[in-house]
C-alpha cells in the first residue's frame, strides 16, 4: 500500500492528538531551548572559537536537524511564525557555512577541518541525511528550498567524493541513516541520482570493498544476505528502512526478502513487549534471539522510532496488518515512555523492570542500570528531537491506500483528503471500544484487526486479508467494536527472563506497577493468576488498572522448607509509558503467576 | 566450645575423606607445580632479575604461604619427604632473604624497596599473615621451628613499625588476615604481644586514625560499631573471623555482639543457598540484602572458606548448631565447588546459574558473566591454595568439646584423640542416614540437628540444646538417623530473583541441573511443583536426582495470549558442586515453581 503522508491527514482529538498538541507547545520550544543553551544552535553560525570550553560535537548537526524536521512538520499544519523563523535562521547559517564543494559539517569544519572523510564512524553522512530529512520536510511543510538546495548541494558533492572519486577513506557510513534520506530527498525532487546514491550506499554495504566491516554497524555481510539483526539497533533499523524504500523503489525481490528476514528476527526473537529494541548497552545493540533481560534492557527510544519507519516502510512492501500491529505496540509503549508527561522530559533507555534495592553502589564501584528519571538533555540527544519529528508526523501512520481501498492502520480520530480520497475516524480509543469509520472516494475499507483483540466486531459484512478485516464501502459510518479488556500476555518460554511471568495488556497498552503505588521493594511478590479480577480507572487520560491478585508475605528466614503465605491484594497498574513522572521509585511489567 | 583442632582428629573414609585423599595426591602438587611454573616457588630466592619478563607479583607470597600452610595440615598426617623437603626449601629461602630488621615481602623486596609500607592496598600485612599461618601450621605438623622464628621475628618488627614508631604510611592493613593469624601466633607461643597486636589492628580499623577508611575492605567505621557485611567479601570474614577470635581471648562482649550482627546480617540476607558470599564482582563484594543474583553471583570460593573460618570461630564463642550447620552448607556446596573431580583445577567464582545463550559476545564488547570452566592457576591465585590448606585441615570442624560435653559438630567417618577424649563416627553420609558415634571420657554429648533435616532420630533419649541433641553418655555406640529426603527450598520472598522459584536440597547437598543432562538452553522451562517425584540415583560418589516434573514447550511466538503446554518430563539434577566438570554447559539451581 501507498502509507499516506502526515500532510494529508489531521489527528482531530483523543490520547495521541494530545501528545501532537504538547511536543507542537511545549516540547519543541523545550528541546530548542536546551539546544540553544548547550552550543547546539548556535553551532551553526560556525562562531566556535578556539578555546571556548564547549566546542561543538560531532554529531550535534544531527540533534538540531531532527529538530528542523520536527518543527517543519509542525509548521505544516499550524503556521507559527516565531517557530518559523528560529528555523529560517538556522537554513540561513548553513547557507552561509556550506563549503563551495557543497560539504556541511560543522565539527569537520570548525574543529578538524582536516579529518573531513577521514573515518567511517564520525558520523559525517549520519549528519548529512538527517539535514536532507529536515530539508525535504521544511521544503514540504514550506515551500521554502533554501535548505534543500544546500542539501541538493551536498548530496552532489557527496556522490562525488563517494563514487566518481572514490576519495573518502571508507565506502559506507559507519551510521546509517544517509540511506534513507536519500531516497526521500529522491522522492520529493524526483532526482533519481539521489536514489542511486542510496542503492550505492545499500549495495556496498558489507561487500568485500566496504572499509571496516563489523555486525556493530550491520557492514559485516551484504545487506541482501543478512537474516540477523544485529549490533547498534538504531543504525539496524535506519538501515533496515533504507532497504525496505530501495526495495519499493527498485521492486529489488532479493532486498525485500532480507527485509522480510530482518523484520521477522527482530519481531519474533529480539523485540520487547513494549516494541523497544536493543537487549544490551554494550554497543546500544541487539544480542541473541530471546535475550530480553527487562532490568537491564537498553531499548533506546530511537531504536523503537526507527521501527515504526521500518514498520511503516515494509507495509509499503506488503500489505499486512502486522506491520501496522507493531507501530501500534511500539508508539503507545516503548515510544511514548521517552517523554515525560510534562513534555519537557526524555528517557534515553527505556527499561522494562527498576529494582532499586539491586542498585549496588559503594564507594569503590556500583552496577550500571538505566537511569530512573528522565531529565531534559543528554550529551548525545538524539531521542528528544526524534520524539519531536515522530509526533508531529503521526499522521504518516493511520491511513494507507492502495487501488480502491482505504486501510486503517491505526485508530485515531482523524481527518484524511488526499486524491480524492476523504475520511475520517472518530473514537476515544485507547480508552474506550468504539471505532467511527467513514469514507469518500474508495470501494474499499481495510480496517486492521488488531492482534491483542479477542473480539473484533464490524457491523459491516467483511472478509479477511492479511488481518484486515475488508468491507465493500457503501459511505456508510462503519462502526469498528474491539474488545479492550485486559488481557494476560506471556512470552513464549524461550524468554529465560520471562519464565513463570506473565505482563498485562488492555488494548494496545502495556501496564506496569510501579512501587509508589504498590508495596516498594516488593513488586516481585505480587502473583497473577487466572482468577486475577480487574478494575478499571480513568487517570491521566488513559485506563489504569486494579487487579485484585495474591502477594507472598516476607518472612525472617532467608531459606526455608515451606512457602511463605499468600494473601489478597490489590496490584495497581498503570500504563508503561507512564512510569517514573512522579518519584523514583521500583517498576515491573512482568509478574509471577501461578 | 573448643573446637578440636584437626591435629587430634582422623577422617577415615567417606566423600569428605576422598576429598581430603585427593587434595593430598593430587592438589597439593598440581598447585605446587603451577606455582612453580609462574615462578611464584623460585620467586622466593629473591633472583627475580631487574628485566625479566615475569617479575614477581606484590602478593604471591600470600599464595604460596597457604599451600604451605596446607601442605603443614597435610604432613601432620602423612608424613611426605618430598613435600617436605619443598617446604623447607622455601623456609630457608625465606630465612636467607629476610631482612636484618625482620622484614619479609619479596615484591616489596626485590622489585619496589622504596615502597615498603607505604600503601594499605599493597598487602603487605595480608602476605605476613598467611606467612604465620603457615609458620604457625608448620610447627604444629612438623616441629620444625624455622619459619615460626622468622614470622616472630617479622611480627616483633611489625609491631615496631605499627604500634611503637608509627611509623608506615598507613595503621591497619587494607586486605585483613594478619589479625586473625597473630591471635593464632598467640595461641601456639603464648606470647601475648601478638595477641595485643592483632587487638592494636582490630581496634583501630575505621577510627578517625585510621588512614584511607572505605567500605570496600570494612575500616568505614570501628569494628564494634558495624553491623551490615559490606565490601569485599573475602576481606570481611577474614577480618569477622580475626574478630571473633578476639572476642574468645578477651572476653570483650561489646566485639562479641558485633560479630553476631555481622554473622546475622550475612546468613538472613547475604548469603547464597550454596553458603557462598559476594553477590557482585565490583569490589568482589557484598551488595545489599537480599541481593542475591544467580548468573552474576560472584561467591568466590575463598570467601566461602572463609566463611568457615567465622563460623568455626563463632562456635568458640557461642555453642549454636547454626555456625556448624553454616559449615557443613558452604563446605558441601560453594566451597568443594571449587575444585574439579581431576582435583587439578578451580572456580574463583562460583554462579547459581549459567544460562549461555545471554552470554552476549560482539565483535565491540560481551557481557561480564563468571567463567565457565575452572582453570589450574589464576592470575589472582588465592583460591587453590585456600582449598589446599581447607581440605587438609577438616579435621578442624567435626568435632567441639566444653566441660563434659563432646559436640559432634559434622557428620564424617573420623576418630578422635585428644586430652583424654577418645571418639569415633562412623557413617556413609551424605549418601546414607546412619551415624553411629562413639565417645569415652565425656559425659555428655551434644549431636547437632541438621537445619535441613525434617525427621531427626537418636536411639537415646536426648534434650535439644541451641541446635544439638544432647544425650547423657552411657558409652554405648549412639545412632542417629537423618531424614535424607530430596526436599523443595523456598527463598524468602525478599529475594527478588528467586520469587516464584524453588530449589532442591538432599540433606546437606545442593542440588542443580546441567544442561548436557537436560534440554540445554531451556533449564528455565522445568516447572518443580508439590507433585514433583525424585529417584536417587548414585553416580561419582553422591546421590544424583532423577525429578518428575513438567517443562513448558517452546512455541513459535514471542508474546501469546494463552500458556505454552506443560508436559510432563524427567529433570536430572547432580549436586551442585559438581557442576562444569564435563563440557562447558548451562547450568540452574533455582526452578520454577508452580
Amino acid at each position: 500500500m501507498k502509507t499516506v503522508n502526515y500532510s494529508s491527514v489531521d489527528l482531530l482529538s483523543g490520547y495521541l492528538f494530545d501528545k501532537q498538541e504538547l511536543n507542537r507547545k511545549v516540547t519543541l520550544s523545550s528541546v530548542y531551548d536546551r539546544f540553544s543553551e548547550t552550543g547546539r544552535i548556535g553551532a551553526f553560525k560556525h562562531g566556535y572559537p578556539e578555546k571556548d570550553s564547549i566546542r561543538p560535537h560531532y554529531f550535534w548537526d544531527s540533534d538540531v536537524a531532527k529538530w528542523m524536521e520536527g518543527a517543519a512538520y509542525s509548521l505544516a499544519k499550524h503556521p507559527d511564525p516565531t517557530l518559523e523563523a528560529k528555523v529560517d535562521e538556522i537554513i540561513d547559517d548553513i547557507e552561509k557555512n556550506q563549503h563551495p564543494d557543497g560539504y556541511f559539517n560543522i565539527y569537520f569544519t570548525v574543529v578538524e577541518p582536516e579529518k573531513r572523510w577521514s573515518n567511517r564512524d564520525w558520523h559525517e553522512l549520519y549528519c548529512a541525511g538527517h539535514l536532507m530529512e529536515a530539508a525535504v520536510a521544511y521544503s514540504e511543510a514550506t515551500g521554502k528550498t533554501k535548505l534543500l538546495s544546500c542539501m541538493e548541494k551536498y548530496a552532489d558533492y557527496i556522490e562525488k567524493v563517494f563514487v566518481t572519486d572514490a576519495s573518502a577513506a571508507f565506502v559506507t557510513p559507519g551510521h546509517e541513516e544517509i540511506e534513507l534520506a536519500l531516497i526521500r530527498m529522491y522522492r520529493h525532487t524526483g532526482n533519481k541520482k539521489y536514489l542511486d546514491l542510496a542503492a550505492f550506499f545499500i549495495n556496498k554495504r558489507g561487500t568485500e570493498d566496504d572499509i571496516g566491516r563489523s555486525d556493530y554497524n550491520q557492514s559485516h555481510i551484504p545487506v541482501r544476505e543478512q537474516s540477523s539483526a544485529v549490533g547498534h539497533s538504531v543504525r539496524a533499523v535506519y538501515l533496515y528502512t533504507g532497504m525496505a524504500y530501495l526495495a519499493a523503489e527498485t521492486g529489488d525481490e532479493d532486498l525485500k526478502a532480507a527485509c522480510k528476514r530482518l523484520w521477522n528476527d527482530i519481531v519474533n526473537s529480539k523485540m520487547y513487549i513494549t516494541g523497544g529494541l536493543g537487549s544490551t548497552c554494550i554497543g546500544e545493540a541487539f544480542t541473541t534471539p530471546y535475550d530480553l533481560p527487562n532490568d537491564q534492557a537498553y531499548t533506546e527510544t530511537c531504536a523503537g522510532i526507527g521501527l515504526m519507519f521500518f514498520a511503516n516502510a515494509m507495509l509499503a512492501l506488503e500489505n499486512n496488518a502486522e506491520y501496522a500491529d507493531v507501530i501500534e505496540r511500539v508508539l503507545y509503549n516503548g515510544v511514548l515512555s521517552g517523554l515525560s508527561h510534562s513534555g519537557k522530559e526524555f528517557f534515553y533507555e527505556n527499561p522494562l523492570e527498576i529494582n532499586r534495592s539491586e542498585h549496588f553502589r559503594s564507594s569503590y564501584g556500583e552496577r550500571r542500570f538505566p537511569a530512573q528519571r528522565r531529565v531534559e538533555c543528554f550529551g548525545c540527544s538524539c531521542c528528544p528531537p526524534n520524539i519531536n519529528r515522530l509526533l508531529s508526523s503521526l499522521g504518516n501512520y493511520v491511513y494507507g491506500s492502495e487501488n480502491d481501498t482505504l486501510y486503517i492502520n491505526q485508530f485515531i480520530t482523524s481527518e484524511l483528503n488526499c486524491n480524492g480520497i476523504s475520511a475520517n475516524i472518530k473514537t476515544d480509543y485507547p480508552i474506550g471500544c468504539n471505532v467511527s469509520i467513514n469514507a469518500r472516494g474508495v470501494s474499499r475499507i481495510a480496517i486492521r484487526i488488531p492482534s491483542w483483540c479477542k473480539e473484533f466486531k464490524v457491523d459491516k459484512i467483511y472478509t479477511e486479508e492479511n488481518g484486515y478485516a475488508v468491507i465493500e464501502n457503501s459511505g456508510d459510518t462503519v462502526t469498528v467494536t474491539l474488545d479492550m479488556s485486559p488481557r494476560l500476555v506471556w512470552s513464549d518460554p524461550k524468554v529465560l527472563r520471562n519464565a513463570g511471568r506473565v505482563a498485562v495488556t488492555r488494548g494496545p497498552i502495556v501496564y506496569c506497577a510501579e512501587g509508589i503505588d504498590n508495596c516498594e521493594n516488593e513488586l516481585h511478590s505480587y502473583i497473577l493468576s487466572e482468577n486475577s479480577s480487574f478494575e478499571e480507572v480513568m487517570e491521566n487520560s488513559l485506563v489504569s488498572l486494579k487487579v485484585g491478585c495474591k502477594k507472598r508475605m516476607n518472612g525472617n528466614k532467608l531459606y526455608r522448607y515451606t512457602r511463605s503465605e499468600a494473601i489478597d491484594v490489590i496490584l495497581k497498574l498503570i500504563p508503561y509509558n507512564y512510569f517514573a513522572n512522579r518519584e523514583t521509585t521500583d517498576m515491573r511489567v512482568w509478574f509471577s503467576y501461578e
